[in-house]
């Protein structure tokens, strides 16, 4: 068994090795002048069960490249199985057609990862579930609910109290994972549009007068959505809310719209490392290690 | 027939379109806020010849993964041919494997390529002629030779005074090609380390002195050989030193090299735009259009 890292996920893949007892293989993930990627092993992984860990996180393109030229590598090396964990899979969002003459870029890098010559896959929190059809080669698909239930868990939340938000339709049985395991009641966040080009407005099913809020999502990009979610619920009389996420994306004005919510605090795992400039005291970050 | 044009080599594009008589199709190729691509066609293509280009020249992972989505994209649109123009093909020269584990880069493009959907592949000057047997669509394989030698034909310099020479032994057959179209002898650098850690020699295979020279490689990345090769050719007598190439990668202390030397001209051609910081008096811009 050998573990490479990539650029993306470093600390993470140094605490995986050392929670396995194993040294992190070595290997040289460099840049040429031009830009181009340039990838060698430094050790014999002939015959050898291969992971590599590497998010495809922003900078996407590069990290997916990356892992590309890396698997390539490792096949033309005989490495007998090359096992890919990726914490976070990017372009997980486009895994439809919305519009005509959309790609589908989700299934485009399930085939890209095939044809590089990985055997399986590992992977976190899916956006949608339906990505696991993409992959004709196993591929396995783990949790961050458990994590993140220890930690609210571990602050002593006044359990009658609680209640476990979805910021949408399409994230309530990720609520409902949660719920369970804290054991508390579950709330929906009902966006509607009243008419076109008209604000959303936000009505939230279920009780939080009084109660402390937990709003959970897959993903957390903008912080549009959650923090809208944060005032909704306050004005709905949440007595303070809490947000969790498995995958930090914190793009664009998303650090700022965290800054200045009525939210308590963000809890996020670090399949997506956060830089320096992200670490604020709202935001915690759990290791999946 | 319908062209469309990516990030890499808008203006060609737009000259190509133009030469043929047809309109560039509409399509929208941005980032999301994290970095991820979008693409959308905004006109129907079923059934359709189409012809999309783009260079994978530097940010070389976000170019090709704009080709391989827009290639996704086409494919499940119901385009009928999937034409790749892609004039400056990036990764050429990881075409081999130098040292144990080491990725072919080369071959993992064209597979990936071929997995997005593509049915051929039209480029100019790959940096080895082998890699085109790495596809195992239709691949056209052009040559800025022709445009390259008109230029200097219209220079009008001293056909019986003008020597063409190659900065190293694989680039012979270029370097002849060009002697033919001008008429002239060729002369060959070779580059030897007399011991390991001492400095190249460079021996001139061939008459150049008092005579005007005329340099050509495939692709000018650092300017590190071709601005020594100068050097050698002054020192052997030379009257002046042209260069050319196809690919003007031209990246890190090129152009600052490129100022700095004795060379009288470079001479590239638009498979790779020159953004305006590297548009300098001494480097010449010919389009293949
Ligand atoms: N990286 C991205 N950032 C923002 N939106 C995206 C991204 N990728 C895809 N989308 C869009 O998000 C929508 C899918 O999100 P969802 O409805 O939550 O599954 C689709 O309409 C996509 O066009
Ligand atoms: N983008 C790049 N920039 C500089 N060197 C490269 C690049 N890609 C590959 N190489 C190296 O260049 C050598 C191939 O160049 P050549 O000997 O001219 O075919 C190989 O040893 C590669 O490792």
């Amino acid at each position: 068994l050998k573990i490479f890292s990539l650029n993306a996920n470093r600390v993470l893949s140094e605490e995986i090795a050392k929670t396995i007892g194993v040294e992190l293989g070595k290997c040289t993930v460099s840049q040429f002048s031009d830009g181009e990627i340039s990838i060698n092993i430094e050790e014999s992984i002939r015959g050898c069960d291969v992971y590599v860990i590497q998010s495809t996180s922003d900078p996407v393109n590069k990290h997916l490249m990356e892992l590309l030229i890396m698997t390539d590598a490792l096949k033309r090396a005989s490495a007998k199985n090359i096992n890919l964990v990726m914490p976070y899979y990017g372009y997980a969002r486009q895994d439809r057609k919305a519009r005509a003459r959309e790609p589908i870029t989700a299934k485009l890098v399930a085939n890209l990862i095939e044809t590089a010559g990985a055997t399986r896959v590992i992977t976190l929190d899916l956006h949608a579930p339906q990505i696991q059809g993409f992959f004709d080669i196993p591929i396995d698909h783990l949790m961050g609910v458990p994590i993140l239930a220890d930690y609210f868990k571990s602050k002593q939340l006044v359990e009658d109290g609680l209640v476990i938000v979805s910021p949408d339709h399409g994230g309530v049985t990720r609520a409902r994972r949660l719920a369970d395991r804290l054991k508390a009641p579950i709330a929906i966040i009902d966006k509607r549009r009243p008419r076109p080009n008209v604000a959303e407005v936000m009505n939230i099913v279920g009780n939080v007068e009084g109660k402390t809020a937990i709003l959970i999502d897959d993903i957390i990009d903008t912080a549009g959505t959650i923090t809208l979610a944060v005032n909704a619920l306050m004005e709905a009389g949440a007595k303070e809310v809490y947000a969790c996420c498995t995958h930090p994306v914190l793009s664009g004005p998303a650090i700022e719209r965290i800054q200045n919510s009525s939210l308590k605090e963000l809890v996020v795992t670090n399949t997506i490392p956060l830089p320096e400039e992200k670490k604020i005291d709202k935001i915690k970050e759990l290791s999946v290690a």
